[in-house]
């Protein structure tokens, strides 16, 4: 059995659990408190940060490398393209939302909300708040731009770029802060992403003490 | 001709150039102004960030794209393995070191002491520096840990990792930041990687205003 050590707010988690689930491998997901980085997780991945995957004996660690092992070794569905280009695209916008739009926008609204209270480090940040709100339209119209040339975000058909922004944009609308009114065509592919099997058990996390917001796991919101 | 838009002290860059040379590929370098990102820099790549690509036709951006795309179009000589895991261990420790060793290193101490200046966005921030100075010591020791393991990095044979490392660490040489006696194999390591003929134009690289440390461009240091 393939186990996922994950926290259920993680961007980088929920992308790896979708490749998972899209590839019909059935995971175990033991979460983790890696704020509090016991000794025995650090052990699984000196980096102290989730996802830890434990598959066919290895440890794996990194999102991005854990999901082109999956892909290499699990190639059907095939979630990258064959296309050297092709795969350079799907890879730049898998690092402009894990790198990029987490930096300005996840990490300073879903972080500063939930992370911070769950991880008793203090109040959210309002200038780091201000800032996220801000950003995140400026991604929404990028998105938008991207969804006006191709059906998918990186050409025609569904890759694991889709995943890496539907993760985060999932963690945003957890706690409310995606605007689906903002644009049309990014609301579309949200919604015919959260219509996926895959997408089932990201609509069923709860994190303790934070409930979702009322139309998170509506699939017509 | 293939073109790379660049800062000479990105550590971004310096991978990208590293796995060209290594591959015989010859590239244009064009020095870019990233801070001031005009708008036909950001037309070539909407993070406004480098390293940008042009090869074949194709304008490619994120350094870790880069890398991939040049790896499956120029497969030798080769800097991935070929099994699915040990390419897996290569990914995470490129990420290790662009990200974790980014944040916790190269971004406290070469940002701080010579970006700054040159962007001419402030002075460097003490606080930020001793947190740059203490967290290198851990990377050392863990790259020496690895190091005890295996003749390189991510295994027995070079590869994209070790040009990922030794992208950071020569930025981090350039301004003296680094101490070459904490840790022998570290040191060894590193002497086998600045000999090879990829690194030369590394050593050559100087950033106006800021003169390299005096055994930087030195194999007997």
């Amino acid at each position: 059995m393939i186990q996922l050590y994950q926290f259920a707010l993680s961007p980088f988690c929920r992308k790896v659990r979708l490749v998972l689930a899209e590839k019909k491998l059935e995971v175990e997901l033991i979460d983790e408190r890696y704020w509090e980085a016991s000794s025995e997780f650090l052990r699984r991945n000196a980096a102290g940060k989730v996802p830890v995957l434990r598959i066919e004996g290895l440890t794996l660690s990194d999102s991005g490398a854990i999901c082109e092992y999956l892909e290499e070794t699990n190639p059907e569905p095939a979630l990258m393209p064959k296309d050297a280009a092709a795969r350079a695209e799907v890879r730049r916008l898998v690092a402009w939302f894990d790198d990029k739009f987490h930096k300005e926008v996840t990490s300073k609204l879903v972080y500063e909300r939930v992370n911070k209270k769950l991880t008793r480090a203090g109040y959210p940040d309002g200038a780091n708040v201000k800032d996220g709100v801000k950003a995140i339209k400026f991604h929404l119209d990028y998105m938008g731009w991207l969804l006006d040339r191709s059906r998918w975000l990186a050409g025609p058909d569904l890759t694991v770029a889709d995943f890496a922004a539907a993760a985060h944009l999932s963690c945003l609308d957890y706690s409310s802060d995606v605007d689906w009114n903002r644009n049309q065509a990014v609301r579309d592919w949200y919604a015919k992403i959260k219509s996926r099997p895959a997408f089932r058990s990201i609509l069923a996390d709860v994190v303790p003490g934070f409930r979702p917001a009322k139309h998170y796991a509506d699939l017509d919101f």
